[in-house]
């Protein structure tokens, strides 16, 4: 299977950068700075049975493409690596590959290498990417206290489908980098109540979000319907939303704002403000402590 | 469980480019440009059951280093992804990192990032290494008929135990890259007569080994006992040895096994030539076709 498998990507793979399918490992055109690894697996990030492996590895590499945008990267490269199950192992390692593919290409990286093995097991797929920072590279510790407080997007009820399709906000961190100098970012992919305490301790301060602010997806809305809770409730605590959490001036906040080219397909929201300490929600007037519920992929969608 | 074990594995890092513990990515003091991924699997590369956590782990990161000496490239960084058995993933994550940090510290790679889920399947644990070559990085393509052939250590009988414990052949390789100049390496990971015609037909030659040259290790004899076939068919055939295949000029060949350190741990061997085509075993004055076997990891050792 490896072999045969191996020819069909070559032929798929233009670049001579693919020599890393014949050899040990892959030769990079221009060497790696910021490096990120993603495992996903079946049953945790997705359900095989009801996505398929397409969509399966479309999620796989942009999870890794959303980790490079996180850090004001632009993706170069990638190297995958499957555990298939056995039974017709080669037909979904090419639908794997065949979803990962496209926004390859639309995001100028190349995979340049990988390893595909069977197994007994379920689908794993790890997708190991680099990038190159646009300047020095993001973080989550450089927040200042009186940093406005942003995301890309809007956020909630990713599981109707997002989670699987979302775009990996590379074309607007990279813009943010170039016109609003972030000062901290982080992906989201927990939820925002579990993911923003991560950015705010290792930035050694606290923060403020208010409540109307909060840009609320037509998914959240739309789940709110099922699940009978605020349509807030799930842009907050919601995971795999995959947007952009970022802290910067409030002068670059607003340029940020005013000026992001509705061309990169998203915009970007000021949802509140970086102080001294504590995560709060700021709701008609009052503050509560922001908590999260615990989002640790207990669950996967479709 | 991801937290505190992060923080665990951030108190055992000392660098600064652990940062990938903390971040959506890590960032390399050097970049690098040789990477190599392998993802390895419970039941396929390793038995948990018999080799516990901390051997799956060591054995995983000994693989990529092996990827890295067959391109000739000085190790430098690594990300670590783990899929973990949901029954105690944090004591398991532990000591599995465990089994890697000694071999990273003297290799001189540092573990700059990794990624930890738990599920329901078995333990898979995935590791890209990114290494710098000294000069241009080997590849497998680049063997010529008059080559000398050669392989470092022994070969053979790797089940016993060997191939949960090999040492990646990096020294080796980086003396080679200084000393003698290897037109072709690759890594022998499914056996010598697999293996071979990998090299020979990305070189676009032949070969032929000679059977009283080939370096027969203990452990070939040791199971040939057991199988009651020939050691050397062990020595030919069997997998995991994780040595280093080479070809190279025969006055640098000469140079090779005359001046290799004893300090190193190992010799190297010529065991043959590379010839225009076919892949040979020369044995008593005959030559014969040199068939794999088929070993493709079906089976697993403890």
């Amino acid at each position: 299977m490896e072999a045969e498998f191996l020819d069909w990507l070559r032929s798929e793979l233009s670049s001579p950068a693919a020599r890393g399918l014949r050899d040990d490992a892959a030769v990079l055109d221009t060497p790696a700075r910021v490096v990120t690894t993603d495992l996903l697996l079946d049953g945790v990030h997705f359900r095989l049975e009801q996505c398929g492996p397409q969509r399966a590895g479309r999620k796989s590499l942009a999870a890794s493409l959303s980790d490079l945008a996180a850090m004001g990267a632009a993706p170069r490269a990638a190297v995958v690596s499957l555990a298939l199950p056995r039974h017709r192992a080669g037909a979904a390692a090419r639908e794997i590959l065949g979803g990962m593919l496209p926004l390859a290409q639309r995001q100028q990286l190349e995979i340049v290498g990988g390893d595909t093995n069977t197994w007994d097991g379920p689908l794993a797929i790890n997708v190991a990417a680099w990038g190159d920072p646009v300047g020095e590279p993001l973080s989550r510790s450089g927040g200042q206290v009186g940093d406005r407080l942003l995301v890309t997007g809007r956020l909630g009820g990713s599981l109707l489908g997002r989670h699987l399709n979302f775009p990996p906000r590379v074309a607007e961190a990279l813009w943010l980098m170039e016109h609003a100098t972030p000062h901290a970012a982080m992906d989201l992919s927990d939820g925002l109540s579990a993911d923003l305490p991560r950015l705010t301790e290792a930035s050694g301060c606290g923060a403020v979000v208010r409540a109307e602010l909060v840009p609320v997806s037509d998914d959240a809305v739309r789940i709110a319907r099922r699940s009978g809770r605020p349509p807030l409730q799930h842009a907050l605590h919601d995971g795999e939303d995959f947007e952009l959490l970022l802290s910067m001036s409030p002068a670059a906040a607003e340029r940020a704002v005013a000026e992001m080219p509705v061309a990169l397909g998203t915009s970007v929201t000021v949802i509140g403000e970086l102080v001294q300490s504590g995560v709060w929600l700021e709701q008609d007037g009052r503050r509560q402590p922001l908590i999260s519920e615990g989002f640790i992929h207990r669950e996967a969608a479709p």
